[in-house]
């Protein structure tokens, strides 16, 4: 049940059954000279409508923009700073809470989001508690980043080896493979491809990962692995998802 | 060309011929008994996407969730606070006018939007100025408002003469079932409907408006009158974004 | 009555009968070669001062200095940031909502802070019901633009025709004049005066606009028109006021 | 010469041979039964029309409202947050300076917006050197309190001796009398005052100072005072400001 | 007793017979060419704990960096921006009164920390009103600065004279000496020291203070000083303290 | 050598042969009902002091209070929200990196910092940026806690096996007592211990974890326990500082 194709009477129903609501949050980022820019945003949205599906849970819009900063040195890159991302949680935190949501699973496609997602977390839960709302002490957020599902990474692993490496990976190459067939890109990849190096400003990033990639070799992505992927998050996370709101063990 | 289908060296190939490129951004908000919440992220992202078709610019991520803070005491509405607001766009373009874009076309599908997104606008170019960016004085924003295109704006009026109210209105609820014919609700609609309130705090909204509607009848929304007010949109915003970006008068 | 030259007890006394309270809000910016920098402070603070007589309103003191970043390339403009006004704004009407104001009418001189005004009101509702006061509900905030008044535009229209252009018009000119008329300047003003482009950063507006004004020509005003305006505006604004907080239609 | 009688040529042709500006703030903020709301407000902006006139400096328009949180439980009382007067401080000076002013002699009738205004000078010379303005090194905040003068304190006590007190003093009650006589107001006052109580929050404030007096008896105020207080401060601080300036010792 | 050396179950014990806390605040920036880095801190938090033994209160952490903007042209500086430290203030105080801490007494080594906790307590006053605590109109901050104390003033003056000087003063090096006597520093002092100039910004600061110290002869410093300064400031700040929580008249 | 006990001339001369610099981090919080509330202050502060000595690194002042929200219904616990926390590593960073230090080594003693830190580290990067300082694109920060060195890790598990827990875990408490052999604590403990409960707001975090420990046995902690875990982590993060500036593989 897509929050976005819903009324708000039918939201209103919902809620008397329910107070979980699944989050999507991507980024708009380089992904190397063959993936989409959107790779996160995508990954994230199709796995969370998934879920949704198979859990009958309301997916909000998804936060197509997250903390890229390290990215910014390539075109296309677009971030929003930490302290901005926080504010943007707790409001979309505030106005569910208010509603009566209590329990927020954000499945998220992007590891730079994960540390400032916490600490968009830890400050929402007490500006809430600060606002005196009734549920305040009960509003749980959850982080599930589906490159992270165990199955994934054991499927990533066995297709990819260490050819996956962490960014513009072939696993998540394939899932936008998947969902989006048509925009699949073809371009020269050097078969070296640097890694290893930490990760500070854009301007370093863009010199230690002068096309974009980490350690990875994207050009393995297919279709169909994308699809398995794509089927192994969505049976993780529907089953995560159902523990944390508290209707089987997650 | 989406932005998030596009890879960073095609980016870095349109910046080559374009500074321009094209922001929807809606609204996740009630929409009466029978109109999506999404509705005015759907529109926004639609007509977006039919002007990127036809300018062949560059469309970046919607914006989903805008500044709705008085429809939030109807469940499953959020909001931004316009200072949040204020922060993503300059996040978004302090992002894009880095690597060179100059011309940020915002197609907007929410009235609640507007004096937010104009406030941002002053914000940002002047934190472009004072980050000494060497384009940072070219740097321009316009807001383009589907709903109130000329054309859109006589073709609602002529379908739906008085009954076209101001929220939740047919017009809009029309193109969100040209878009999704598969989400075309159905509910009791009262023929009173409340209209002539000023908008002040939610709670005050709320009980202004009790199922939502301001003035509107969504009842006379078909999918083939969203397909004409889609096509009268993207007709007049491509040729305000031609203008916009100097290939031709807007 | 002013609430500078009132007592605290006074207040309260007026506090027992009304929850109105008018606040006038300006700018200091250029005005072409002969305007006042404070012409939209002056022009605001006046009117309002006017209501207030014929209303026996209470009038707050001046905002003189609004959101005119765009004018900042021209010596002796002062801006705030959208988002500082934002908070300014907050500030007074919490301050004032807690002593048990919630009717906040704001007589506006300048065209430029209408949208961080408006995104401020949205602001400040939310705020205000986050602190729990017995009346945030209640809280209203309504923008009147003298300007923008039906019998100003008209007699402005008629005075002047196109040469009132939208900044530096004859018609504020003259109601400064009329305010202060030992402090009528004179300068050459030339005949061709820009016009027609869109508003975007301060250098750029410069550019666009030499002199400062924007398709106007002051030298046509009169302390005499600038009466005539005066209480034009001054009696419309006054039955606005009324109407708003409920003494009589608006 | 007052920046809101002035064109920015006026303004560009001062800037050629000084770049000094003269800054009054006040507050708006109960003054005990008879003391005018805008006491503090008046008093600054008196005094510094007075010394820019025997200086000929520049006079910007007045704060009008400035740190008075702790006198908010009186109704008709508006404070701004620190944190916003901060920003506010940041945003007139960082107008002035990017016009070409160097020195910022604020003229300040508060005592409690001495420390704010302390921390936002601080704020604001690491925000201009940030912005690599060529000036920015050179800009000089004064805070100049005309209370404090040496010749007020002096006069002060002579007239009043220990009734003077610490707020609603017979003093600047003097002075507003002699700016507005018309606004001269009576009422009862208990010869026993409350006195010796550190400030804290608002309520505990009203708690301790019940009528809103600190010390003071305002009964003794005549417009003649006023009028040599005032004579007083312009004198002393019109010599502070042209040592500032650095056209003689101050 | 010190905070960081007790259990919660300690501190719970300690709330049920006093609600008053001692938080030490220094600073950490240059002292000259032989003063630590630390003085501030150094002094701040040797005679909080001094004062916490005689009195048996609660000690906080110490804040080891404050507000030293105008310091940071010298290496080593380190600095909050006012704006910064009154959150951090505002976050120290909401977490304790919370617990049931009512009275925080501030002893502060850095006359550049004055001004700005003065803010923070009344931004944080206000903040604790809006949370509606059941305790927020008792809480009182108090500043009690140690170089400041009569005792200490006085003892300064007849040890060093006019080569007390305002910073880097041989009373704190002095302090500093009898606090850690294997870090006393020995480099040439020139005999002649800048002072008088006001502080402005770091580049200015340091163009009219060179070496760091402002009028001071700090070789005068002995750790013997040290220990008297440092017995009359633990006296005479036990006193206040004890005033300050009600225990006696301080 | 530490910052604190330096003067600034030793500060210069050591930034001529390096531009790295330890900064400890802790937190103040509950750390049940024998753990000392500075445990992680005390923790980051002793093992970075010995990490500068074995290093000659500088190593800055303590951050005494981090982001322990979660742990703020304990009372004596206090915690920096998220927001603040960045605000102040902003400045931190920023203060020395224009003094010249571009390798940043924070030594962690508590979980919870941990995403914020990383957050504030991407906010930072992208503020240098902004400011155009020569050295912006060279800073790095690094993130070392000192509880997950490999070695640390190993002796906990060997030491306390599955006792070991994961807050007030006796190898912290240990340590502690290494430190502060005079403020070892007793208490009785539960066999029974709480553990397994994600971590949300403040009040479900002491209904789940009641006596504040987590899964941990901290009666199992001695001093001699807590010098072989200093030693190992002082060795493993010195040799991981080395790495970090150059001076050999980390």
């Amino acid at each position: 049940m897509l929050l976005h194709l819903s009324t708000w009477p039918e939201v209103e129903t919902y809620l008397s059954h329910s107070q979980g609501i699944i989050l999507p949050i991507g980024s708009t980022e380089q992904h190397g000279p063959t993936g989409l820019i959107g790779t996160d945003a995508i990954c994230a949205e199709r796995i969370a409508h998934g879920v949704g599906e198979v859990t009958q849970a309301l997916v909000a819009p998804t936060i197509n923009v997250g903390m890229a900063l390290h990215h910014t040195a390539f075109p296309g890159s677009m971030s929003l700073r930490p302290s901005t991302l926080i504010l943007v949680i707790r409001d979309y935190i505030t106005s569910l809470a208010k509603a009566g949501f209590t329990q927020f699973f954000f499945i998220n496609g992007h590891g730079g989001n994960m540390a400032t997602l916490k600490a968009a977390f830890a400050e929402t839960y007490a500006i809430l508690a600060d606002l005196n709302l009734p549920n305040a002490d009960r509003v749980q957020c959850r982080l599930a980043n589906w490159f992270m599902c165990h199955s994934v990474y054991t499927l990533a692993k066995q297709l990819y080896g260490n050819q996956e490496g962490s960014h513009a990976t072939p696993s998540e190459v394939a899932l936008t493979q998947y969902a989006y067939p048509d925009a699949i890109k073809q371009a020269p990849l050097s078969p070296e491809v640097a890694s290893g190096h930490p990760i500070y400003g854009a301007i370093d990033f863009r010199r230690n990962y002068p096309d974009g990639r980490m350690g990875s070799n994207p050009a393995l992505a297919t279709p169909e692995h994308g699809q398995q992927l794509y089927e192994a998050a969505v049976k993780e996370l529907a089953n995560q998802y159902l523990g944390f709101v508290g209707r089987s063990e997650g």
